[in-house]
């Protein structure tokens, strides 16, 4: 079998194999023009034109240059650099596939004695020097004229220190100092439950900050893997192979040999800061200055030639959005199917602008109650995400706004066919709390908690056919296109008509004289039943 | 001023010249292959890409062939045909500027002597000759395999017999027999009420059927235009010129002189048919066979060389959706902003796919009452038409889905925001009653009606900014990208950052500080308010 990439530069090749990476040797300063001129082609290019960039001259408006070069946007750009990162092939099918093996049959992690991502190691007094340890790093300012701050928004591994479990978040990392990060975490998040148990033990959480390597930990620290499952396993699973591992140099904590730069620390559970404002993927800037913990920087180390990986995040589409959407689909298809074991499942879509927000989950329904099972159990799977959920027939595609507005549209109705819940953890969303509110607010606002809507739009008894001519007709048409060399087609589902349960044999025999020109005879068939008014 | 299209060559011909008609010589049979030819292009083609059909040589099944051509998807397969049918530009602007002028500006119908559709007369016992009438129209099969019927979709003009007011309206016309035609009219249309006006007289009412003519008629004939409003004399106000009338020649109605074909007829108060099924802009057949008033046709007029116009309908997208859609928005525009005077009223927008059932308003906010103020007048406006109601904040592009989920997803918390309401009737809508219930129950499902969903999707308070980089970044960076001849961009709102009312000072101070790469200073700030846990 074909192995799995074993660090960046392996994936970066196949990005350039595959035209999907563009090189910028100009001048680039960090500060106002790098995310910018990226954030560009998630505002002006369809999806499927979309590349990776790598900035290889990043300078700061201070005129500082920086020997490291930022990558952003090579993991997630599009859907098809998303199926290269999981060396699926670039369809719903093929990834699903992948998803599918991989929680099913994570691979542990093993270790190993030695690892490039500490070719080099900063420590110390070391780490106060200029253009030393964080310093050195080229974190470019996400939001030019918005953003507050300079993070790593990337995976923070943690421990629990009573199972000895390891969990990967995709948690930020905010820089403010030569040593000095701060812990952006939601009290909705798994890795806060590490921190109070430490925090009850009266110690501070070592942690592992990890920049670069294969698309792989990216994906499954985006992703709401349950609690007390080791992300880097199911990054094993994707890969068929472990994710070699190495002893951190000043934590008790390990680390993934092939990363590019790893950032250790300890989260004091003694110390809390407040934040400032910076982007969200909700589309909005976060402005809520609750406490955060406080990471002390022990260690930076690094390979001779890292790479600093920024992900493209905040407004949608971005690349954290393609991330959230795949992860979030494939990790709610996992838990409908084989966790909750609820029949008739299909497959589950997020939309990527809404992000945590619509989710259309499509079903073989079985029964009447079926897709309120459905809903109620998706719904129920993470106190946070989720505020549209919909239920659909197996003959919608869901990844077709034109086709769910289509079910939404003809198979509802909001009297009978909608419900309404409270009791979310609303998070970041900026729906449920107005910005000024008091934490707890925001926590769980009004002693209710935000809202969530549940719609059942899936048919409620036998529907006449869809309105389209039957499959042979299509087909005959199909020849008769392509004889007279019509332009080429892209024919998305339905194109032909299919039957819904209801179709009374006169309307079938009906529709069989009208296509043999028997027009009049259906006229004296109707004819006979002539009523006075 | 440049003049409106006289007729159906006029505008085919600016068809041509725009390389935007398919002239099919090829032989074609009605019942098998001519509408599966043309249904092709609205499930594989963009809309962009769309062109009308011209069908020059057109034969029957049984091997009979018509000297009369087909047109069809001529009128509005696209937008952009929509804007050349109405001599706009091909921009929503541009089209509301006709709309809004067409309305305000009526002109009144001009009667003429003679008129080209009166050049072939045929009535009395030539209707019952092969070949002669309505047997020489080559009235294709819609949805072969299902339709159980052939029809003319176009317009039917009748006059309400107290007022002397016309009303046209795009009702279809089923042919059964050589003289005998049936009337699909809903109970929710205005063409009933003169219907029960003649009935009341005890007469037949008299009718006039368009086929072809230039795009106007079919446009104001789609359109939800108020009772009482002639709808040739919105023709007229698109036009800027009267549309010329000619009077029937053996009913006491009157028919547009430049219209391809007129079928004359009475239309029964006296005796009615049961219906068969049919395929309707739902995207499902209808399958009610209620009765439905006879036609008693009485005479066909033509022009010499007439084209049978066929307008492509039933599953969306289609020509009818896009001319509903369109129509639909104009119309609920011009109602919320002049005659219902609510302030603050943008735009509107009609989603093509669900066609009457899912309707977004764009509002400049004025108060936290004004979003419901216009979620229950828009929902007020018809008995039948409106499902999912959404009013959003003037930021949003409400004809991009994409724009419209995020704000469902981020702007909205379902038990704030979300009402619920019935009492609408649910003409075709299948979701609201089982295809075998009573007539009664289909007019008024369970005595409370059909119901529908109002939406506030406005933000409530003041929300902090997009998480978009600032304008000045985002216009610098596009100056780079053209430097660096990076693809052509297509821009979409929002493409850089912006304000929503929360914005505190020490948010604008730390932006301004991380963009002049003083990120140690934040840090100092920030640390000067650590807190012990």
């Amino acid at each position: 079998m074909e192995h799995y990439y074993r660090d960046l530069r392996e994936y970066l090749s196949v990005l350039k194999e595959n035209d999907l990476l563009y090189e910028i040797d100009r001048p680039v300063k960090k500060e106002t023009e790098l995310t910018a001129i990226s954030r560009l082609q998630y505002r002006g290019m369809p999806e499927d034109k979309r590349k990776g960039f790598i900035f290889n001259n990043v300078e700061s408006v201070s005129g500082r240059k920086y020997d490291i070069p930022v990558a952003t946007g090579i993991y997630a750009s599009s859907l098809r650099m998303y199926a290269l990162g999981v060396k699926a092939e670039p369809t719903r099918e093929s990834i699903v596939g992948k998803w599918e093996k991989a929680q099913l049959s994570p691979v542990k992690t093993r270790m190993v004695e030695s690892a490039r991502v500490q070719d080099i190691v900063i420590k110390g007094d070391d780490l106060d020097k200029d253009g030393k340890g964080l310093d050195s790093l080229p974190i470019p300012v996400e939001l030019p004229g918005f953003s507050g701050q300079i993070r790593t928004s990337t995976q923070i591994i943690t421990r629990d220190p009573e199972t000895g479990i390891r969990n990967v978040g995709n948690y930020s990392a905010h820089l403010f100092g030569k040593r000095k990060m701060m812990w952006e975490i939601n009290r909705g998040n798994q890795g806060i439950i590490h921190w109070n148990k430490w925090k009850k033990l009266g110690k501070p959480m070592p942690a592992a900050i990890v920049v670069g390597g294969p698309p792989s930990y990216f994906f499954v620290g985006a992703a709401k893997i349950p609690y007390g499952v080791d992300e880097f396993d199911i990054a094993g699973g994707f890969a068929g192979e472990p994710v070699d591992m190495v002893k951190c140099k000043t934590v008790d904590m390990e680390a993934p040999a092939n990363a590019d730069i790893i950032i250790e620390g300890l989260i004091s559970t003694e110390y809390m800061e407040p934040g400032n404002a910076f982007g969200e993927y909700t589309g909005y800037m976060a402005t809520d200055v609750w406490l955060r913990p406080v990471i002390d920087v022990t260690a930076v180390t690094m390979r001779k030639d890292p790479v600093f990986v920024h992900i493209m995040s905040q407004f949608p589409p971005s690349e954290s959005s393609k991330v959230r959407q795949v992860s979030s689909e494939n990790v709610y298809l996992k838990f409908l199917k084989y966790d909750a074991k609820v029949p008739g499942i299909i497959d589950v879509a997020w939309h990527e602008m809404s992000q945590a927000q619509w989710c259309v989950i499509k079903i073989k329904k079985q029964n009447k109650s079926h897709p309120w099972q459905v809903l109620n159990m998706a719904a129920a799977y993470d106190l946070r995400w989720g505020k549209f959920f919909i239920v659909v027939d197996d003959d919608i595609d869901i990844r077709s706004m034109d086709a769910v507005i289509w079910a939404l549209g003809w198979r509802v109705q909001p009297a009978r066919d909608v419900r309404i819940f409270s009791g979310k953890m609303p998070g970041l969303d900026p729906s449920a709390y107005s910005p000024g509110a008091s934490h707890e607010e925001k926590e769980f606002p009004g002693g209710v908690g935000s809202s969530g809507i549940l719609i059942d739009a899936t048919i409620k008894y036998p529907y006449p056919p869809t309105s389209l001519p039957r499959k042979e007709y299509m087909e005959n048409a199909l020849k008769i296109w392509k004889e007279l060399k019509l332009p080429e087609l892209n024919l998305v589902e339905p194109w032909y008509g299919y039957e819904l349960g209801y179709w009374p044999d006169e309307f079938r025999k009906d529709a069989e004289d009208i296509v043999s020109g028997n027009v009049y005879k259906i006229g004296e068939r109707l004819g006979k039943l002539r009523q006075k008014v």
